[in-house]
């Protein structure tokens, strides 16, 4: 058994040989910016100290990735990649020190396959531009995470992002055709091809999606493409309690006929805030909960049909308005509050615990009466927002900023909200991954077996365990590691 | 290194202790019964030799597949799950003797949650079976196999068939949200549940989705469902040649702005042989090629919208005519002729080599081109038909019933054919599974690295080696192993 935590340490002779490798510009030890690039948008002061890499490498070919590996895996030194530091979950800060390694410079939109429907990126595109590209050509990218406007996709990949359509179309696994992999020896493989199908061997595609850079390191990404959908619309639609609108999502569905390429919730408290962020008012902004239905496709008959379909039934179920969006700059409007509110609450609050738990779609109101019976014990408030078309509840528990021993009581709730969530059938993480964050409780939800299987897998693939290290994997039970 | 050929044999001392475990009825050790079960589609003359498990179990819970592993494990005894036999790789042929398991008596939909939209199932499902309960909830299963009427669904996910619904549903495991598996030690774990999403470890359930029973045993499946689409049309498509049927397919997408459920090729020589076989005829049937062209959807206006569309498109596209199929019987004729296409070509030929290639969608024509003339060089036939739409052929060599060496001469063929599709960006299996059959050419598609990745990940789930012998993954480069 390997000992993952006997890492060798980053010498004045590796940051030489990172050099050789990838030229001076493309190596830096200054601590500052070592620091900045070190964190995601987890806030240091929910760790039990400042994560550091020790020094800091921007590859721009395979090849240089393929160097880098090479050489820490001889040296056992650990290697975190890192998108654009979007991550809510710890996933990129680099646990054990060692080599921080950023994409921002493997940027490039290689091929845009207009033929095949796909796309062939390296891991630095920012998901938005990959949207905007495939657009211009007539097509849609069916990944649409809230931060895709500075998210990279290779993060996106790493962590399975979910976002606003993935009821339609599946996480961004869904979206993944190929990857070119950096194993951790440095030998350089690729995972599937521009094919819509390939029993050929084991699915380590998809075995990759989600992985969090403990597996290997993706430097190309074929992406699925689809025929754009010529009209759409957004729905929104506020209701007097919050029950009333997640008891209405599954009618669209099952009454309505219809399925929608986004099903959003978006609390009273959860809209307050990001009214308050962006100086803007929605309308109906006093009721308990509003929900986004989007709707799209080729034929705008058929999207006014239905949008008059939903509407109606909306109504009949209780709502109090609905409003119909299907102009740029209302649908812009409305999107923008709605991706906008995970920031604002970060912004206002300092004492929060902000979850992405996941339960079957049926036990979301089961979730959200635990969630209140928790605040009255805890003496907290909630802010809960989402995608509750798939289930995936972005609950924020918040408490007051002076409340001495927050911490305590909150790691206490949230242990209570875990274990209704595990009652329910849920799970701890639907889109933004365990990373550091969530590392703890996995046990909770992943039985021996499961976690005795990811170490072997993991082993498999890293024997040295250098590959972002103190992620996902428990390597020893009894020591324990960081964010164990 | 374990090494896996040291298997443990089936004493009546083991066939005892499965007695005890499943009773009398469970378990059976007579001779024919037994050859009957150890095979599947592929004829037993195109193996080395006759492949024979020593006893054949037949459980009814996932206890009793739980005690026959753990015992299965200790003594180093192959394991050899089994559905339906409809398979066309050899993936449920026991290559190693052992324990032959047949999920004939786990044949239970456990449930139909109309609430999450997904039906739990055990593995000894006959998939059409799933299909119909779930319309007649109003609920579509997309797994579309043209096997369906036989094959059971614990296979389809094993294999992760693809069938005529891949290019809008992906394949079997596009509809696979969970699986209760037994590990290789006989302990119990479930990965995924009722989730439209999750990111809680490692994908663990797409890995067994198409692992052949290499990985661990599949003892209950959950099923994501689908509305079901109100309305549906085929349009069968005469072509002049190949090569203009091929070409029209991308711009249904493209031109037409249309996503059709299926999009299906079966040249001249294939529909002969499926009108032969049903003793049907259907309309032009001497043009070189039909597509069959599925529509749906919720909206009588629109499908009948997209159905003249894409007619029109065709016959600007130089196609000789457009037959529409909008009623039950005549849609079911059609499909009838194209599911039997397989198995008319098996009635007809005794030298053949059955394929089931996969390409980049726009390949295609390569791919046909490249037949065309292997069979000038080869002085054989070829039938090719299949879900063209997502770039899997199943192309047909046929040689002459009385040509001497025809075993040498095909397999030459095939290894030039394989070579063409390995240049065109494609693969070796798209639905059919690797199994016995495609073992040995694993190593032309599979690199070295990912070769030993996958012997690493079978070691990480199955240590002594015991789950399905002999199948995707080579223990041992230098020895090899029965279909290496």
């Amino acid at each position: 058994m390997n000992e993952p935590t006997r890492f060798g340490t980053v010498t004045p002779e590796v940051v030489e040989r990172l050099s050789a490798i990838l030229g001076a510009g493309g190596v830096s030890v200054d601590g500052e910016k070592i620091a900045v690039y070190s964190r995601d948008e987890v806030a240091e002061r929910f760790w039990d100290r400042p994560y550091r890499a020790e020094v800091l490498v921007f590859p721009e070919s395979t090849r240089h990735v393929s160097e880098i590996l090479r050489m820490a895996n001889e040296r056992r030194i650990p290697v975190t990649p890192r998108g654009a530091g979007t991550g809510l979950s710890g996933g990129a800060v680099p646990a054990f020190g060692g080599i921080l390694v950023s994409f921002e410079r493997m940027n490039r939109i290689l091929e845009l396959d207009t033929e095949n429907l796909c796309m062939t990126v390296e891991p630095g595109v920012i998901t938005a531009e990959i949207t905007r590209a495939a657009r211009k050509a007539g097509l849609l990218y069916a990944g649409d995470p809230c931060s895709g406007d500075a998210s990279f996709i290779g993060g996106n990949v790493a962590e399975n992002a979910g976002g606003n359509k993935v009821i339609k179309y599946g996480p961004t696994g869904s979206s993944v055709l190929a990857l070119e992999v950096v194993l951790a020896d440095g030998s350089v493989t690729w995972f599937g091809g521009k094919r819509r199908k390939d029993v050929t061997g084991y699915d380590f595609v998809h075995l990759m999606v989600g992985s969090e850079g403990t597996l290997g390191i993706i430097t190309k990404i074929v992406l699925k493409l689809l025929p754009l959908p010529a009209f759409g619309v957004d729905l929104l639609i506020p209701f007097p309690t919050v029950e009333a609108a997640i008891r209405f999502v599954p009618r669209i569905a099952l009454e309505g006929r219809v399925t929608p390429a986004s099903i959003e919730l978006v609390d009273h408290h959860s809209l307050s805030q990001a009214e308050k962020f962006l100086n803007t008012r929605l309308p109906f902004d006093q009721a308990a909960a509003h929900l986004i239905v989007q709707l799209e496709g080729n034929d705008r008959e058929v999207v006014a049909d239905e949008t008059e379909r939903v509407g109606k039934l909306a109504l009949e179920k209780g709502a109090l308005e609905v409003f119909v969006a299907d102009n740029r700059s209302s649908r812009d409007k409305l999107w923008k509050a709605r991706k906008s509110v995970a920031e604002a609450i970060m912004a206002y609050y300092q004492n929060y615990a902000k979850e992405d738990l996941v339960v079957p779609t049926d036990r979301v109101p089961d979730l959200l009466f635990a969630v209140d019976a928790l605040c009255r014990k805890w003496r907290m408030e909630a802010a809960n927002y989402g995608h509750v078309g798939d289930g995936n509840i972005h609950v924020n528990l918040l408490m007051a900023d002076d409340r001495p021993h927050w911490h305590e009581d909150m790691e206490q709730a949230r242990q209570e909200l875990y274990e209704t969530v595990r009652q329910l059938g849920g799970t701890l993480s639907g889109e933004h991954g365990i990373g550091l964050k969530r590392k703890a409780y996995l046990p909770q939800f992943l039985d021996a077996p499961q976690l005795e299987l990811m170490r072997r897998v993991k082993l498999a693939f890293d024997p040295n365990g250098i590959l972002n290290p103190g992620k996902l994997v428990f390597w020893d039970k009894k020591t324990g590691e960081a964010g164990a």
